[in-house]
């Protein structure tokens, strides 16, 4: 797992005016890139994810094959791997990290694949959650470098009940005393803790927890479910004031924010030419399929790809076979296209 | 407001155990009570909601008109004006007001009804949300004096998904340090905001949000609508130990355990010999209207009418007409069938 690489931004000025000083993208690959640097693709985190938690759609026999491919993960500015407010010296360390758009991301990205790989054209790019919307990004900055997208369970624009959504999560986490302003020396817990009960209810669909499928997980209980999963996922190294800025990343996402679009959402969407799957989840409660069958009808050349089931956001999230035999197939599809 | 009568339940014990002594229920009656008592009408209170909160369903002209019928509003246990932490003496006094069940609530309105009005039949229960718990109740606990029910927005059973949204409640405001295990001296009102915050994205769909529908409500903005409206919401005299009185009875609702059923809430559903419509709302997040398809499978005489829409829960709540319309319409019917 600390088996990655790291690539030096420099000076990298952000969308909102900050310049992070000695930023860097940590990254891990996996297969070779060929001799005309014509087989990579882009695969970049999630909210907190890390790339490693994404190595269930790579491998033999899969879309996403090393032997054929040339795969990059990047991880998220903000996910304590790349540059974070964990791991940032002073003075834009903890509270003061700033403000660190999609579109920054994507262009950190961007100066990694063209500057370290010398790779001018991309297969793929793919995500999940907000690495769908990291690769709607990429689609909308550099349409003549991207032939294929399949952004799953995310969105180009984050609508306003996500952003509601996300609001709780924010409010439970800094509910805590001890978050204090950010400047904590030891991690808010309690926020931690209520911060993962209130994701809870909307990761997994109401279908999911009527039917108990935390059962098939390992979960003994609800109960066990919300301490076990839940709670151990948000203090599975994860820092306060990463999980903030990633959301503040994540509330403010909007490809038509992209310089020359001037907000415009729906002619950013037109801008792109990369041929489009795209993948929400049947009962996905923030990012539900309308969002994305509107999102399809301005793409160009773009397929609307429900996955069935009742998984709800995680069924893009690795852990249903079914699932994942859909994404995966999805992606042979359009990899062969 | 303060206009409403009080009935003192003197030393009520209660499904679990303790006894509240000195108990009392507040309520409100619009209308007469006929020759015959024959039309009463028991419409429970919701979440936090007061028996003027109901007030938009009874009118002139309207089904539960008080010119027609006697129409009884009982205050839920902990909601304030009844039995609750804020209002009830030591020892049983706010963080230790003890655990009220569904079953419990109902007992005490039945007395209500029987031994102060003499009522031994009612025409009708109804309620919305954790009123719709109620009217469940009423059909389990009396089947020989209930003829008709009408719940809408809420559940006979509460599911694990809608128990795990309130744990996203219950963690926000608890997280608040000024909380200090129920014994605040001055009201936590961070947490009490991370409450209304995380409450905020489960109260309406992802589609009210999508088209902005809290403009016709009166609010300029999302955070205007977050702030005005929903911290507005848990700020008006809203007790942290009241609310969490209440989502304790509220999560762990369940007809089934109501005496003689063992936990069994199918047994319980079958049971009921009221004549049934089940309102739940098309896209209502925490009482999906499968979960009341279920249910109407188990009654013997139960129609399901979904309300369609975007409102989603609070399509129950009064603030749209077409769903005031909707549920309104189907009263009349079943009243006059």
């Amino acid at each position: 797992m600390s088996d990655y690489s790291t690539y030096e931004l420099g000076d990298f000025t952000l969308q909102h005016g900050a310049t992070l000083r000695g930023a860097h993208l940590a990254y891990q690959t996996y297969g070779t890139i060929n001799g005309d640097a014509s087989n990579a693709i882009v695969y970049p985190t999630w909210y907190s994810g890390r790339h490693w938690d994404n190595e269930w759609l790579i491998g033999e026999g899969m879309a996403l094959d090393p032997a054929k491919y040339f795969i990059v993960v990047p991880n998220m500015v903000g996910n304590g791997l790349s540059s974070s407010p964990s791991n940032t010296p002073p003075p834009y360390d903890r509270a003061r990290f700033p403000a660190v758009t999609m579109y920054d991301n994507v262009r950190a990205q961007h100066q990694l694949m063209t500057e370290r790989f010398g790779v001018t054209r991309l297969a793929l790019v793919t995500g999940w959650s907000m690495g769908a919307g990291q690769t709607y990004q990429w689609a909308v900055s550099y349409p003549e470098m991207v032939a294929r997208i399949a952004p799953f369970c995310g969105s180009s624009v984050t609508s306003e009940h996500n952003k509601v959504f996300l609001e709780g999560v924010k409010a439970a986490l800094t509910a805590d005393e001890a978050f204090r302003g950010g400047w904590y020396e030891r991690p808010p817990t309690t926020g931690l803790r209520a911060a993962a009960r209130v994701y809870a209810g909307w990761g997994f669909s109401q279908a999911f927890y009527w039917n108990r499928v935390y059962r098939q997980m390992g979960y003994s209980s609800l109960e066990d479910f919300l301490v076990g999963f839940w709670e151990g996922f948000f203090l599975d190294d994860r820092d306060a004031n990463n999980l903030l800025t990633m959301l503040w990343t994540w509330q403010n996402a909007d490809v038509g924010n992209t310089p020359g679009f001037d907000g415009d959402t729906v002619k950013a969407l037109r801008s792109i030419t990369a041929k489009a799957v795209v993948m929400p989840a049947e009962k996905d409660l923030y990012f539900p399929p309308e969002d994305e069958a509107w999102a399809c009808e301005h793409i160009p050349d773009a397929e609307l790809r429900v996955i069935p089931g009742i998984w709800g956001h995680f069924a893009g999230g690795g852990s249903n076979p079914d699932d994942t035999r859909f994404v995966d197939q999805a992606l042979k599809e359009l990899l062969a296209s």
